[in-house]
């Protein structure tokens, strides 16, 4: 089977390379080959029994390869970016994770010069060690309702910082479980008994030297997860545990220690910009996420045969499955995904850049936003972020939801094979899946996008003139809804554009209706909003990818037949998710039921087959060393069943074992000798 | 929060107790009690470290368990439903897995008087424990395509087994890996080098004393799996290993042994009854697998509070998050699907039931069938079975997708929570996972009902009579294509499944066209044939469900509330189906874009308004003890952060270790208590 890949390499003129250098730039894929032989070197990092540890003894080794990275780092003077790309070669959370993310950045951008000097200093040298405690056990999204109090107390000029129930543990805070011995807790803050909303402390939890939790304390890891096991996602109670003034990180707001008056010397906006940055990365990465499981998924496809295609003249050997329509219609819809949201994610994050140098050439003029306590208005954040932020709302919920559901679809379409973990797709599903439900749920997150929709077409009707891309697209669908629409969406691909634009403002004003004349409770609205944040964001991805195709430097960088396919993968995305949601755009009469028609059973049809030959070249694009993916079937040589073979038998410690099988003998294991397989550290 | 699961209660009239009765009847509701006394008396059954032990420990647990499982049987003179609700309510695959089912039913259905005495018996003591092996690292769906072979030896009267090469390796093999002594082996037969197919021999692989694999035989465990783990799915190679004339399974074919001549004594179409009763069994169980899923949701969402409701006048306290429309669309539709499905599998069940009497009334008259190579014949069976087949192909494809697909969504609706294994979600559906695989791939099975439904449509374009429902639907949309229909979905329950069945002829005829009109490759059809079998078995899960609904019984057993309640379902169910599926709905003009609006913002929205107050009783009926469920979220008690609390700092070995965190420290774990956790078997 494996030379099959070879064959397939050959058959397709596509310039692997080129298209590598377009999609990530040289800088990126040498740091990827510097980094990927320093890790290979260091036995710490060998992979092999990942898929056959327990929890307990992945963390171990979780730890281990945390602190070999930290020294790594230290080591060859790694920039952030070196470490990321370390941290996506390793592919496993680890148990500094937290600490290198969310505790830094929020000491960096909330501490005072102060704060910076006590807590930031220490922390980038590894003495302290953090997480961010904001989620409670009974509180996750509704931030607002966090039960954590942090009491001033002015006579000894402290903060206690108490759980008065059992519902206010802290819970699935990463890093904390065993490894933080510090921790910024988001708690209520309480000065002469009126709540102030809650603000982020810095707590020392464990003990420096024994690494106990101090007293009054209580801390744990929460238990097995679906995936990131080797994170240990902890709780964390406190009882009346006092910290000094110093504690409350006090860039925005703060207690004066004398007056115990709460003062706010600075707007928040760039507390909301961070969560901004962290929902673009996420949008940023969902493309090779998905990519991940469409290389494995393709490549094994193209190596596994199965039946003798009868229709066909060729009767010798069996066909290719990555042959059969229904194989094609899965995985090539998700290919041409990838580099949608590839696309997409690099627009998202021009976008945010742009907005940040703009903010800071209006900083201080942005009043300090109110925060309401229902869904409608939760993160809202400052006017001038508003359509950054509603963009990042609905392309990190429709991104993250493609790439989860898009990967479990690559792992069915392997059949048998791909449920083993040795597929490669399963575990990697597993640790990426919570990204659906963190950092904004993606349904409540479509809330957002809608809030803000229907704010920008308020605006639109007054009269009042585009100032961005979705008022311009309201007020041209004002404009021309009287004489309706007519796109041409299987010949240009800018109607294909317009189309998407067409349907998306079509709903923001049947949903403003709804809301506006028809004074519907918000809660009966929330599924047509759901609908809408979609319906909108897949417009966003249309157009990001359509730009990106069109840009000047594209021409230069691609060959002709390279640029003609991705227009295919183009053209393939955005009319597949035309179809698969073609009530909608019949609805708005975007289309008509004939152009449908055609799209599914011609046009489709015929992008597959077209896309067919370079399907293996358009993975490998992507260029995820085997290292990386650590999948049987998605190796870069095809050798699936070797490879799987050699797992089964060589790295399998339940091989060690045997068993007295009869129900009448108390013996289970008569031999034993497993432990052997675990890993040195 | 608890207490607002006893509040649910009360604010609902619906008899819980008598629809339970309805639907699974006495004597399964009162074995369930039985057999779940016993079990929960036994320390092996303790599930308490399920979710923390890694795959060595967990398999230890489940052999001592399947021992255990196998005496108390004997003890208590366990029927094969006992047993069977035994495993249901442990809930886990255990190491006799396949033992107890396609081994004993092969030997059974396949082995002669003389084989029964041999192989049955000591089977059936548990002597001989056994697997059923035909599935190849290179070939699963395709079975004629198995490389293994079985070559008769005239000269010493014995059949030579072997694998020609590592792709021919056994593969997936369930109780293999560790447990099995004996195996059925699927070879291509070969007399005097002729080929004559794939055959099942029963082989002895390892030593009934050492349990070590006989010589020449290789076999060992894969390896780690997404879920499953509990099972020992092994590999299987041959060297030219010798087994005996009595091996091969002879009632269906054999060898004379003196004449080397392939006999065929009996025609195979009960085993093509096996591969049905399989799938039909997969069918009457996805309801209650699903169901699982959506009792921990709906429970939990009932207990959740997030965020205060802004449109409502009580503003004190938060908003169960069950009230959010986003959640009920996702929950309730999926509530509605259970019962559908529940009501389906059993009318699958009789359908079978039926015709198994049919079958053996005309039993001799079947004549032997041709298996073709390719896709479109595979399974094929006889004429006799060919509506039976199809549909078990189509709704085992349905229900299992439906209830995989719908597990996850249960899981995502719990939020964070959901991510936990606690939660019960996660690892349970990990396990029900290749139930969409085996028993046909659920994409590949859809060509089987396209073939069954083509056929149907070429006999009734012949002007057949109609000769069962199929035939009727198909012939009653040909005399009415002509006019058009009028179906009044929103008005009249029986309008709703004429349109289903409306849609499905339809499609059927447009597939028709494509294929002997316009002679279009099979392959090119199958991303069609897919929705067609899609849309002819929502067809039939509508159908079922109303029949159902509609039986005189029901009238008797359940009162005029809940059977309205339970119409309700049935159309929320059946219109959320209809507008998820809309376009194919405009197409055939079934219905008007006008009632699909309609259906969606109105009529949906309204049902799930009323099923809200009655939401956990509904899926209280469906009798989940929480033994059976473990899970934290879903407890009938509501105590959910409690027992997340208690299972995470109490059960929880990790919290038995002590890490040292810093980065230039080798030492890893300072204390590691965590042995100590492991179950005592
Ligand atoms: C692996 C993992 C790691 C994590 N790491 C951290 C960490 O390091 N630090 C930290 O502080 N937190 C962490 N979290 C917590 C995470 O941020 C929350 O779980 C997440 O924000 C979801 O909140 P929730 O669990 O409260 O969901 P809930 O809000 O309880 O959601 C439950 C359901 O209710 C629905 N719902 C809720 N409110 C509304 C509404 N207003 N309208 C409509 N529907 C609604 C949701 O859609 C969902 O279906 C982590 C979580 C996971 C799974
Ligand atoms: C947990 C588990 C337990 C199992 N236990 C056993 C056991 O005890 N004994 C045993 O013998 N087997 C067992 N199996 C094997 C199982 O029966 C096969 O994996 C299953 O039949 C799927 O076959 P496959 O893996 O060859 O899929 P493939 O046929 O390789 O499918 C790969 C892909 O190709 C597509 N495809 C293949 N052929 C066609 C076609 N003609 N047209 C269109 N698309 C096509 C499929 O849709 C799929 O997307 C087990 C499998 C699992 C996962």
């Amino acid at each position: 089977g494996h030379e099959l890949l070879s064959e397939e390499r050959s058959k397709s003129n596509i310039a692997v390379d080129k298209l590598s250098l377009f999609m990530f730039g040289k800088q990126q894929i040498d740091r990827k080959q510097r980094i990927l032989k320093i890790l290979q070197n260091e036995k710490v990092f060998d992979k092999s029994q990942n898929y056959f540890a327990g929890r307990i003894d992945r963390f171990e080794t979780a730890l281990a390869r945390a602190k070999r990275l930290r020294q790594l780092q230290v080591k060859h003077n790694w920039t952030q970016e070196d470490k990321f790309t370390a941290n996506e070669l390793i592919s496993e959370p680890g148990p500094y994770g937290l600490h290198e993310s969310m505790f830094l950045i929020t000491l960096r951008d909330q501490g005072t010069p102060e704060q910076h000097e006590k807590f930031l200093k220490p922390a980038q040298d590894y003495e302290y060690i953090g997480c961010y405690a904001q989620t409670e056990l009974g509180h996750g999204s509704n931030v607002r309702g966090l039960e954590t109090t942090a009491t001033w107390n002015a006579e000894d000029k402290t903060f206690i910082i108490h759980s008065p129930s059992l519902t206010a543990s802290k819970w699935w805070i990463g890093s904390l479980g065993r490894t933080a011995n510090h921790a910024v807790v988001m708690a209520q803050l309480i000065i002469n008994g009126k709540p102030y909303g809650p603000h982020p402390f810095v707590v020392q939890i464990r003990d420096m030297k024994t690494h106990k939790p101090l007293q009054n304390v209580h801390i744990g890891d929460i238990g097995p997860k679906f995936g990131y096991n080797t994170m240990d996602n902890g709780f964390l109670l406190f009882n009346k545990f006092k910290v000094p003034h110093i504690s409350m990180l006090a860039r925005f707001s703060s207690v004066d220690p004398t007056t115990s008056k709460y003062l706010r010397p600075a707007s928040p906006s760039l507390i909301y910009g961070t969560l901004t940055w962290v929902r673009s990365t996420i949008v940023l990465q969902a493309g090779g996420v998905l990519a991940r499981g469409v290389t494995i998924a393709t490549r094994y496809c193209a190596v596994r045969r199965q039946f003798q295609d009868r229709d066909s003249k060729d009767q010798t050997g069996e066909n290719q499955v990555l042959n059969y329509t229904t194989v094609q219609i899965r995985l090539f819809t998700l290919l041409a995904t990838t580099y949608a949201l590839h696309f997409t994610g690099r627009g998202m994050m021009q976008l945010y850049e742009a907005n940040q140098k703009k903010m800071s050439q209006d900083a201080g003029k942005a009043s300090s936003t109110q925060r309401g306590a229902g869904p409608e208005e939760t993160h809202s954040g400052s006017d001038l972020l508003a359509d950054l932020h509603a963009t990042s709302c609905g392309l990190k919920s429709l991104a993250s939801s493609t790439a989860v559901d898009g990967l479990e679809v690559c792992r069915r379409a392997c059949g048998g094979h791909g449920y083993s973990n040795f597929s490669g797709i399963g575990p990697w599903y597993a640790d990426y899946l919570p990204t659906a439900t963190w950092e904004g749920d993606n349904y409540m997150l479509t809330q957002q996008v809608a809030r803000y929709l229907l704010k920008s077409a308020r605006s639109v009707l007054k009269g009042n003139e585009p100032t961005n891309d979705t008022t311009y697209i309201l007020s041209n669908f004002l404009k021309k809804s009287d004489m309706g629409a007519a796109f041409d969406i299987l010949g240009k691909d800018e109607d294909l554009v317009a189309a998407f634009a067409w349907r998306s403002a079509f709903l923001t004003f049947e949903a403003l209706k709804h809301r506006d004349e028809q004074k519907k409770a918000w809660n009966d609205l929330l599924v047509d909003f759901y609908r809408l944040s979609r319906a909108h964001s897949q417009y966003m991805v249309v157009k990001n990818f359509y730009e990106a195709l069109n840009a000047p430097n594209v021409s230069d960088d691609l060959d002709t037949e390279t640029r003609s396919l991705m227009h295919k993968l183009f053209r393939l995305y955005a009319l597949h998710t035309l179809e698969s949601e073609a009530s909608e755009f019949y609805t708005s009469s975007a289309v008509t039921v004939r152009q449908i028609m055609l799209a599914r059973t011609n046009a489709v049809m015929k992008l597959l087959e077209e896309i067919r030959p370079h399907a293996i070249k358009l993975v490998d694009a992507w260029d995820f060393p085997d290292w990386q993916m650590d999948s049987s079937l998605g190796r870069y040589d095809g050798k699936v069943y070797e490879d799987m073979f050699h797992r089964a038998s060589e790295l399998n410690p339940l091989n060690a074992i045997t068993v007295d099988p009869y129900p009448n003998s108390p013996t289970l294991f008569k031999e034993d000798d497993s432990r052997q397989f675990k890993s040195k550290l």
